[in-house]
């Protein structure tokens, strides 16, 4: 690995993010491709660039009456005989781990960085690590947890893959655990004993006939989800299991809070023992407040809701309107083929260039 | 542990127990009882004693037309804080690990051993060993398996605890492994996959609506079961699960072979994916044959059928007819309060005797 690789921000979208995938930044190892970023930043003279570990701040500092976040992962998840990545005969296309999630993402924010020196908003870039990791090592988490201040803004963009297309706020997700309760017995005398793993059944006739809420929130239609994701039960062999337990995940819309959705789980399971192991809130989308309606207006396209539960989140929890949108494709994040089509990448950077340009 | 322990064959029964018990013999460390028995066998002129691991055989050759199997296993379930034996003041009760499972009934076939030189059949006394554990482990396995010839007869008779009462041959029991299977998607999108642990649902529906057959066999009721033993699924927190596994065990009348009720089980979940586990076929009670009618007759009381799975169904598969009979009580085997009642040890040995004195 070379430590003193260097980034052309001059490069074209999809050049400049062919340069940042083959900086190889597997979550928990983005140190070198910090490196280079910090590098890359300080030399523009127009930012004020601070580092917290492997993330990365860098602001305008204008005294503009509006300020504005873009923010994007620089980390991937592990590699799986995707990298270096590799253009396709017609440059239509690059490949490689990270390309659609997020390094495209990426390379608009810097291109945006280092060409805007006079944006009609402040701006602030976010650069940060362990976003496909467990929370408590995400970069944007610990930065709202430390520094929140840097991450002051009246609305921010999250540039994580959506297709080019506005996707608006984003679901809240739960689980919890739901135990079932029997009495052991041997299994040649089963009728002494309860089977909780035949009384689970009645949990999972509960998830097979529950119909999904589909509320509009803000103008936008989101889509509820209600899925056990684990189950275990057994004692042994010849033993009537006492104890089943069922985990479910709940996806709920921004319309309602993490507490509502925990009374909800509990209500709808109220014949058994409701444990929650975790909640995050999702995010309305705030589409129709003023500087979110000058984004969406200003980069087109018919926004829709964001169904998974995103960093938009964070930026909700701080008081923030923030929507994702970026060039890479959702669908193919985190598979063996990942790729991103790199006619989105331009487009994407100049309907922000115009957003934050338009005087 | 004294290796030179004897043990004295003229004691009471209720004493022999307690004598049998106070030398420790949890499955695997059978070797300083084994020696003892052995030792106190080969004393006894009348008997052939030959050794097979932990295993002792003693045979009468008296040239009889009929011979029977009195067969006991010496081993016991890890302690319990329940070692060694005591009896109560009024000496009616003897507490501690084996006592009813199954030292007394060792007592009981080793008080007949040591005074029977001339019974009306010939008796092969069968002591073995590892019976609480895992098969391959099992002295009689290995006997039926390496010298069948030491077991035959024409009936047997298992001395495991039955409370005194006849327990004719064996239900057989079965486990399988259904596998349901779906389609992987992540929660926020659930609708783009199938959840499998919902659609196992309908294999616990079969399991909770499944009505137990109760056929009479050779004039005794048996009871059968089918329970869901164990259940696992979920690849993650986040993930719609592509497998969910319920394995179940199937306790079936001796009416049915292993192979009619594996056919059985295919057919209740012919919608699933079901691999067989293993199966362990029953033993009718084949108490309407010549032998065992003599015995029936002998120890009186009602016979019953035996719904848990014993060593019984091994003479079943070498031919022979076998029954349950022994002084200890089954519904305190295996736990740390164990005890026998000492009247029914005294009771099973006059009438095991009165069998084979009979004229």
């Amino acid at each position: 690995m070379d430590h003193d690789l260097d980034l052309d921000l001059h490069l074209d979208g999809p050049e400049l993010t062919a340069a940042l995938t083959d900086i190889a930044s597997v979550s928990g190892e983005e140190g070198p491709l910090a490196d280079a970023l910090e590098r890359a930043l300080r030399r523009l003279p127009h930012l004020t660039v601070t580092r917290h570990g492997n993330t990365l701040v860098a602001r305008t500092a204008l005294g503009k009456s509006e300020r504005v976040v873009l923010a994007g992962h620089i980390d991937t998840v592990p590699h799986a005989d995707n990298f270096p990545s590799h253009f396709d005969s017609e440059r239509s296309r690059l490949s490689g781990v990270g390309t659609s999630d997020m390094k495209a993402g990426v390379a608009v924010q810097l291109r945006l960085a280092a060409s805007l020196a006079a944006p009609n908003r402040d701006v602030t870039y976010v650069f940060y690590e362990c976003e496909e990791v467990n929370v408590e090592r995400n970069g944007l988490f610990l930065l709202a947890k430390e520094s929140p201040e840097l991450l002051d803004g009246s609305f921010a963009v999250l540039l994580e893959p959506t297709g080019g297309v506005v996707e608006g706020g984003c679901q809240g997700t739960l689980r919890a655990s739901i135990t079932v309760t029997g009495a052991r017995a041997h299994t040649a005398r089963s009728w002494m004993g309860k089977n909780a793993i035949h009384q689970a059944g009645a949990v999972l006739e509960i998830l097979r006939g529950w119909t999904p809420r589909k509320p509009m929130v803000d103008g936008l239609e989101y889509h509820e989800g209600l899925n056990a994701v684990a189950i275990s039960g057994g004692v042994a062999g010849n033993v009537v299991p006492d104890q089943c337990v069922v985990t479910v995940n709940y996806r709920f819309a921004p319309d309602r809070s993490g507490e509502e959705a925990e009374a909800y789980i509990r209500e709808l399971f109220s014949g058994w023992e409701v444990a929650l192991l975790d909640v995050a809130p999702g995010a309305r989308p705030g589409l129709s407040a003023p500087p979110a309606a000058a984004f969406a207006a200003a980069v087109g396209g018919t926004p829709r809701a964001k169904l998974g539960w995103t960093d938009v989140a964070r930026f909700a929890e701080l008081g923030i309107p923030a929507v994702n949108y970026g060039p890479g494709l959702p669908e193919v994040a985190h598979t063996a083929g990942e790729y991103v089509e790199t006619a989105p990448i331009v487009a994407a950077e100049q309907r922000l260039r115009a957003w934050l340009e338009a005087t």
